[in-house]
């Protein structure tokens, strides 16, 4: 192996492999990059065997060959060069030569038959969707995630089609922790084929959104039996599913409500933030108390003292007390994309909240409320 | 107490406050900050015995009186809020009330009474230092002293007067490990009065670095039998001393020298970061080659691999082979004030080398070399 290749080009495709590598492995060459330098590109390798990114970079190959070498020692050195080309060529005795300007390394490495062979399969039918659109609907629901593995069924994301009131096919994806739910659609393009049982994992999915760059580019979303890939023109990551069943999440959607109310977003959003101050006891619980123009909210930790505060609010429908976690709202507020207003949609104190942004027809959150002493 | 302070004064004083209170500490009081309102200002004083900090702000007071508070919980609160006055009053049930805007908070306190007495004595005699001056001495020495407590006399900073070559008196600030040493000088007026076996300890410089703002500020340092104080016309800051002799430093220092070697300071630092990728093991080492117009870095991980660069160097004596260690060098590069070019005056390969920059007669740095295999 022998090649020239572009530094800024490199630390990216080495940036996008230090997600996706293990640090601490018993296989060695789990926390190595695989090299493979081929027909004027760079293939780079990472995988951590439940998820694995493929992806090519242009280089000047001057000999083709395959090696692996150590990801996070490779970024260092990497990002501490200084000129904008690096040689990079394998040395007799499994090292990998690395010379930018008058600065020359030589890393230990392990020959390509050494790296894991792992399954890379395409799958034979896929969608498409916007990079930008597939970047959102992951932020906008992969907060509300179960982070308990053992809770089968919630510990992944589900994905189902659906069709919009204009009639267009879009993409929705959904997840809950049992004491909320989250879901946000994008159009897609071609077709839906993930099975029924299988969910996709978290770590999965932040890959995705860290590997969208342009919002305009699109990537096709196919499934295998038990994996998915996304992939781009240059680049391929493929993601194992999680066995698990969704559950019927339809039925906790209430079908009406008695009571709506209209928020300034960042006006409530800076009172979150101040009475969670005072509610980091019991699960971040605080008292909302709806009334006709304002919601006055309240938090009491016993070792620190009280907090009160208020928010202006339009309120449709009788006055209501009742009691949130305050994160919960905090997450949505942080991770759903900007806007102006806000809208809470309820029934009686123990009924699911529902959250709506106005103007968004392709999201929607739901909260459960907490029973307050 | 009643009183009325701007939230961005009180927030500073709640900064300043949060680098000495102790978070973890068995007597709860000195988790507490202690507010004392008086002749319209805010008293806040915080401690860890070790360290106190006393200091006034300005405020309009309704009603004089004293109480304590956590220090992280108010400082949190403080930082939530929104408008520019924050109102502070005593409740009836040992409660700070802290009100701005629609938001009030009543936070858990304890009576004045509790919070510990703290010895504060300025010192008959004191000496005077510009803020800038004083800060720039503490950073391009505090690096340098021993983190090991039970070295004996290097687990602090040594201050001493000396007369500069144009026969103005100086403070010097120096600090030694064993392995290496720094000193840097500053102009004063006044007395020198510390006692020849007390030391400054890492935390109270810390803290007096943190505490200059305005570099044209003036700061009076009073010693008594035990203590220091740095004082300006708001603040005051007492620090224990650290029993311990220094030892007879200038005996290390090298009364000539064989070999001057003149790098490109930001040049040689690039380099360091480079090699330092593979000098990983063995206490950071480094081979150091310096020849006639160029010094050659390498270094060997056994794990790794190994790495080789080289950085232009004017070199006058015979050419040289050593070792050091690399951090000494970065820490050095890191923390005194910028120059274009560094010098390092050199004996035999085991002798001790001296780093100089150009133009500055008030620092210098000594770094022992390493035995390498």
């Amino acid at each position: 192996m022998d090649l020239y290749i572009d530094r800024e080009e490199l630390l990216r495709a080495l940036g996008r492999a230090q997600g996706i590598v293990e640090r601490h492995t018993t296989n060695l060459a789990l926390s190595h990059v695989l090299l493979s330098a081929q027909e004027g590109r760079l293939r780079v390798t990472a995988s951590d065997t439940q998820i694995t990114l493929v992806a090519d970079y242009p280089a000047r190959i001057e000999q083709e060959g395959e090696l692996t070498v150590e990801a996070q020692t490779f970024f260092q050195i990497i990002r501490a060069l200084g000129e904008p080309t690096v040689h990079l060529f394998a040395t007799g005795n499994n090292r990998l030569g690395i010379q930018c300007g008058r600065s020359e390394f030589k890393v230990v490495s392990l020959p390509a038959e050494e790296y894991p062979t792992i399954a890379t399969q395409n799958g034979s039918q896929a969608m498409r969707v916007r990079g930008g659109d597939l970047r959102r609907i992951i932020e906008e629901t992969l907060f509300s995630v179960s982070t308990d593995e053992s809770r089968f069924g919630l510990n992944g994301t589900h994905l189902e089609e659906v069709t919009a009131e204009d009639g267009t096919p879009r993409l929705r994806m959904v997840t809950t922790d049992g004491s909320r739910l989250s879901f946000s659609e994008a159009p897609y393009e071609g077709e839906f084929a993930m099975g029924a049982r299988m969910l996709l994992p978290r770590k999965g999915l932040e890959q995705v959104r860290r590997l969208v760059e342009d919002p305009d580019e699109a990537w096709s979303i196919g499934f295998s039996e038990r994996s998915a890939s996304f992939t781009t023109e240059t680049l391929r990551l493929f993601v194992g599913l999680v066995e698990g069943e969704f559950p019927e999440y339809r039925k906790v959607l209430p079908s009406g409500h008695s009571r709506r109310v209209v928020l300034d977003r960042a006006a409530f959003d800076a009172e979150l933030k101040r009475i969670a101050i005072m509610a980091s006891d019991r699960n971040h619980s605080a008292r909302f108390d709806f009334q006709q123009d304002k919601l006055v909210l309240s938090a009491t930790s016993v070792d620190t003292g009280d907090a009160r505060t208020e928010v202006a609010a339009e309120l449709e429908g009788e006055p209501l007390q009742t009691g949130f976690n305050i994160s919960y709202f905090r997450d949505i507020l942080q991770k759903v994309a900007p806007s102006d207003k806000i809208v809470l949609e309820m029934g009686e104190a123990l009924d699911p909240c529902i959250v709506r942004f106005p103007g968004r027809d392709d999201c929607l959150f739901v909260v459960m409320p907490m029973r307050l002493d």
